[in-house]
């Protein structure tokens, strides 16, 4: 199972040993979490949930089903996902007179009763979050946690007095996606989504796009800029201090299960799982190492060590399995927990542990007193810095600045370049190299000469093939 | 808004005044969850996991699309649900080959797949949970909480190697029942369903009822020993040691937001919400007392209280509002905080605070020291026992015995009387009280003289009317 040789062989093969996933549900694209995968995704939803609860969004949970003629409200919107919605047609004998879909996505669904919930500029911003999961008819090839057709999706939805609180609230997304990525340890590269590939009735899009072992690109997050695009047709409005009715400017904020399927790809590596210690269920594994004398004593030992880490805050197993320990290594590294601790009899009467580290696999022997939780606490820290600086290493040395469209681009690269902002332009760029536009980069002034006509002023863009 | 006088009205009315649920999304028993709502709704699913995790169960996630291929396997099955399940025919532009139904529950969704992770004893036992979205078709009336289309669902599913293993995973069910009613501070009657009313392809069903204050008992929770009923058609089969393949025998536990239902119905009274301490969102508030002078040194005091009892593990919220202390104090007690605190400047002064309690409305004084977490600690204590008392003596009061069929039973009672388990017995007592069954009384072994046929030996029974 080597990452680099294959990485799509790799990556299906993971998912499944490492028992994150079932891919033997019987409809395609529909996974059965496993208990690692969803222990996993339920940390990554806990960080997300931190982020959103402390800039004051609050978490609700709309209906799954929307009603046919609610969807149809925002002509922008069914264009873009027309195709790829589930529908209810029937319920028990019953024809529905009206069909419902699946949310692809919960504007539709929310946006008639926020245009309930708000009356006044008191009730503004409001700002709401949810996950839950969404459905999308995927006609591509699926892949666990990247292309699904039942989709655990983050969302939040927020409603603003007017177009430049609306853009103080994409800056403070701007700000929690840094944060995530910084405890996910995912370097991104963040771009304003071309003219022609926004999401459906959006003023503007931001993307998230991390590069994938295979150097593809892959999204991880959206940020959308509504204006009142969604307001108007669902009559979204508040009664301002001078009694004039305006429409309120709407923001969004999506991400995915696809955040999973990043760290499993970008940290991963032939042992297995790479977990970053911010979001690994267990942070440390403690391994008694048992001779034929004094095993009561070391198993003893070793469960009260693993209290005392807990005590300090650590997620902390304690695997005293009947198996040896060389099989719980390799099944705890497989698995990606960023420390082990091994306690043998030797270090108890030596007062120390032995302590492995998963993404150096350097080990080395330590103390076990009082400032031990310190020192584990700061090796998680060292790691989650060494596995941001490998990702951020990777991604600065396959992002490429080219200056010629003529010059067939190395493989397995994102492209830097500048572009005039011409539809014309860009076509040429996506069909010379085979490639499509992420979008002009979104924290880059710099002005470059565009790479078809030549413009002076062209701003920076990036194109990649993406998964 | 008078519990006693109208429950329908006070209860339909309480669960939108209180920002729990917003009953006008364009679907009729789809409900939108507030934020207030699914704060607590997520409270009760914190307890359910801690139970569950702590009793080995494993968190899992399955899909909630089921084939109808998989949907006929299991024959009981599908006539129990056949009327209440939606139809997913569409996709896209196409029509679907296979219909998939949205999941009323999820032995039909897990099973194929359990026989596909079931190999040998050593898998045994298989003791999962999930906690996801299901759906029925429901034709009678719905009611936020209580019967509701979209349903917020808690279910364990277990798989064991013989009956007696089941049985055993079936009393420990029982126990995690009745501590969870403990923190909920709900009794309630545990009765083996009658056979007409098990659930589909069960050997047997226990029910756990708790009487609303219109008289009518509501089914919170449910405990089924399926034997091999469903291994059979989907074939879950493990090897033994002696190479035999056997299958396995297995139970589920179901639960839903009927929980949040009960709470609300049971504990509130005409002021408005009554939390459980153990699952209130907020067990604390900090009302600052603002009189014209030294408003900032009472908001600091009021601010580094609410911090000290945050640190001593209490869910605490500072209302720290330019709105008057009594419109505070009325919000609060109506969404059923357990605990007001009052930070005045004479009490700033006397080193005091003014503690308020929202079951009894006692107001009494209290030392603003280093004992005042534990003390706010013990009355959250012993507000719970007085909620779980008052629930214990209402339950005790409503469930008569009846010796006689022929006497008008008094209205609004659970009624408890002999049955010599003859369908034709229980036909005749049905229709006479125009009640139904809930069951046999799952912990009296009292032997009574049924009621219509008087054979001496009968087996306590309830029956009810039903929400």
């Amino acid at each position: 199972m080597r990452k680099h040789d294959d990485f799509s062989e790799w990556y299906n093969t993971l998912v499944e040993e490492t028992d994150l996933v079932d891919k033997r549900y019987p409809i395609k694209g529909m996974n059965v979490w496993r208990p690692n995968g969803w222990a996993l995704m339920s940390a990554i939803d806990r960080t997300i949930r931190r982020e959103f609860d402390a800039t004051g969004h609050q978490e609700v949970a709309f209906p799954l089903l929307v009603p046919q003629t609610e969807f149809q409200k925002e002509a922008d919107h069914i264009k873009g996902f027309d195709a790829e919605v589930y529908w209810v047609t029937r319920a028990g004998v019953n024809e529905l007179d009206v069909p419902l879909l699946l949310r692809p996505t919960s504007e539709t669904a929310m946006y008639p009763v926020f245009a309930l919930w708000i009356r006044s500029h008191n009730d503004l911003p409001l700002k709401t979050y949810q996950i839950v999961n969404t459905f999308r008819y995927e006609t591509k090839m699926t892949r666990a946690f990247i292309r699904v057709r039942e989709i655990h999706f983050f969302e939040a939805h927020t409603c603003h007095a007017d177009e430049a609180d609306a853009e103080a609230q994409v800056a403070e997304d701007r700000e929690i996606m840094a944060r995530l990525a910084h405890d996910l340890c995912l370097p991104y590269l963040l771009s304003r989504r071309p003219e022609w590939d926004k999401f459906p009735g959006a003023h503007y899009s931001l993307g998230a796009d991390v590069l994938m072992p295979n150097g593809r690109t892959l999204q991880i997050g959206t940020i959308h800029h509504y204006r009142d695009n969604f307001a108007r047709p669902y009559d979204i409005r508040y009664e301002q201090s001078d009694g004039e009715w305006e429409h309120v400017h709407q923001t969004t904020y999506g991400m995915s299960e696809r955040l999973l399927g990043a760290v499993v790809a970008i940290h991963g590596d032939d042992k297995g799982l790479m977990l970053p210690p911010a979001i690994a269920p267990q942070q440390v594994v403690v391994v008694p190492i048992l001779a034929k004398t004094e095993q009561e004593r070391v198993t003893a030992a070793a469960t009260a060590l693993a209290a005392r880490l807990r005590q300090a805050g650590l997620r902390v197993h304690l695997d005293d399995r009947d198996v040896r320990p060389g099989a719980k290594f390799y099944h705890w590294e497989q698995r990606g927990v960023p420390l082990r601790v091994e306690l043998g009899a030797r270090d108890l009467a030596a007062g120390v542990v032995m302590l492995a580290r998963r993404d150096t696999g350097a080990k080395r022997t330590i103390a076990d007193d009082d400032g031990l939780p310190e020192a584990l606490h700061a090796e998680l820290a060292a790691m989650a810095n060494e596995l941001r600086q490998r990702a951020e290493r990777d991604l600065a040395e396959r992002t490429v600045a080219v200056d010629d469209l003529y010059t067939e681009p190395p493989a397995g690269r994102v492209l830097r370049f500048g572009w005039c902002g011409s539809t014309d332009c860009a076509d040429e760029i996506e069909k010379g190299w085979d490639m499509k536009f992420l979008g002009t980069a979104a924290d880059d002034d710099e002005r470059v000469a565009c790479l078809v006509c030549g413009r002076p002023d062209g701003v920076v863009t990036y194109a990649s093939r993406q998964m």
